[in-house]
């Protein structure tokens, strides 16, 4: 790692005691604010393709969050296997965090909380892929690491209809009052373990979230393909292509800016 | 630290070699034995008040059990948040522990098991805070450190509506043969966590555990206050303020001492 | 340890650079293949015996899945505590995997998936004991460690009732198409876990997921009996007596091998 400015400044691990990445600094970015998160899947060697798609577009600013067993297949062991810190240097990537980040400066009154600064900051979360573990702690509301307390503290119901008193302060941040915050999960799993009758359970949990007092859809499931799995298995479970995700981040980042 | 008797006593740390803490020891101290459990929340900076308000009190005996997510939220970074090593020399504080103190002496057949012995020693707990993510845990029964363990250990249904047969060595210390163990918790979290649908499922599935072959109180539910949050955000999710739940542990050792 | 090449072969720790386990290794191998896990609960202590009453057999091979919690009570602190080490040595056992075994070779493309291969050699998986917490965790689809990831991968439906197209490679390794792969669990808990309603709803949900399109026994319970448990507490809870456990064992292996 070298120890210029530029590398300084997009990684959290080394600003070392400078102020935590506070969502209100980058409102005016101009940008569409992409949170792309991965749990432990063999899926998530497909991250790297995804965000080297978006390399050649300036409108797009990319927080990458890793859960400690997505890390595990991204550590340089291949070609299509890059090592997170090079990926860190990739075109759009402003930051990549890992769950020590939470908590790194000891916290104090008035400090910000990342796993709210990141909902705060995005306009969507992409999370590419959702492993099995990490889909079940979704579904039931377990919030015991960065990425689900992201997902744990999103707003499910839309501000405007939560009572005037219990509005957050993200309407402050948010430029799209028409439009929800939206997380795209994109399972891929073992073959038995998408067909087994607790993911169904899981899906559904999630989507029903939103749908208490109204429709609100405040995620979207891109569903797995069929095609032989890293396991061997052939059948359902392997995640979405990754073109195909890519296209659907890069409808959000337009979608975005015909509606800012 | 000093090496002086007294703090051996009180640290459970130090007592290397030591038995480890029973139940049966404390039958007859003649005080409120008051379990004061934190869990992950920027609410933890309470805990101190909170004990601090019951300095005077000589018919208290508190034991402390932080989990590792609150316990960073005191490490001595600023007034309100002391070191706790600090707590532990507070006036009334028996013991502090944490999750590595559960199986500290490697058990064999025989040994006390320490989240049966708290729940034991116990007159009531109280969870200060309960964050999202325990919250969950507790909802759903897992067990996967002391304080969810505690929990799950609890007795839901009092002994004697149990089968004879399938009573617990509860009743030689229970000195309250009319009354049940209570746990009261205190949630406490961002806005959009505290109105996610979640948050109700996991409230309403704890309080029904309590009520399956009639109405048991086992779950107390202290429920957050409006005001601006830590995070910036205003609205409902606050812990409720500290000095209505020490007044709650105040009528509760005096519950106890009219019928001990 | 000896650096002799029988421990070699029988220590997935010792097979550093060589290729991980592969299930399509042993289809041929004539034996019962016995997946015998463990989760956190003092009833571990009782695997030993288990091992060593299978010690006679020449038709069975054993591999060993303990969870971390589980090994805390297998660290030779006593005489029916032998280390892990010491059950490494025990007859037909053919390797004992822990959590770290999952990724101890970071994973690239074509490598297999330990959790997986360990479904597909099984020919049925007994888990003894699960602890409350695994209990929970299995019931609410949570793979979040090696021995859950195995039970979120196990053929809840038989392959022949998915889509032809869904079919896992599992087919390919079965030698027993008209048997149905089996997950034994043989809970131990304290008395008041045990009759916590909580633990009924686990129960309930695993046994609920084999009947969704019919009635699939993936799963059999092996309730617990009433003694005087490890905690003081007399009640029900602890651990189905070893020996019948054992019997379960032998007659599976008799089925396999009539119908092999």
């Amino acid at each position: 790692m070298t120890s210029g400015g530029h590398n300084r400044t997009k990684d959290p691990i080394d600003q070392t005691g400078a102020p935590p990445f506070s969502a209100s600094d980058f409102v005016d970015d101009g940008k569409y604010h992409l949170l792309l998160a991965a749990s432990g899947s063999v899926a998530t060697i497909k991250l790297p393709n995804i965000i080297q798609g978006l390399a050649k577009r300036t409108d797009v600013s990319i927080r990458v969050l890793l859960t400690e067993s997505s890390a595990n297949f991204l550590q340089g062991q291949s070609d299509e296997q890059p090592h997170i810190e090079a990926i860190r240097k990739y075109p759009n990537v402003d930051a990549i965090y890992r769950d020590e980040d939470e908590w790194r400066t000891p916290w104090t009154r008035g400090a910000p909380i990342l796993h709210i600064e990141l909902r705060r900051w995005a306009h969507d979360m992409f999370i590419v892929p959702v492993s099995a573990n990490t889909l079940a702690k979704l579904a039931y509301g377990l919030s015991d690491n960065l990425l689900t307390s992201v997902v744990r503290a999103w707003e499910v119901i839309p501000p405007s209809l939560v009572s005037r008193e219990s509005q957050s302060a993200d309407t402050r941040f948010s430029r799209r009052p028409g439009l929800q915050k939206v997380i795209y999960i994109a399972p891929a799993m073992n073959t038995a373990m998408w067909v087994h009758p607790a993911t169904g359970e899981h899906l559904d949990k999630l989507v029903k979230y939103g749908t208490r007092e109204g429709t609100f859809p405040w995620i979207e499931i891109l569903r797995p393909q069929e095609k032989e799995l890293a396991c061997g298995d052939t059948g359902t479970g392997a995640m979405r292509d990754w073109q195909e995700i890519l296209a659907k981040i890069e409808s959000c980042v337009e979608t975005h800016e015909l509606f800012p």
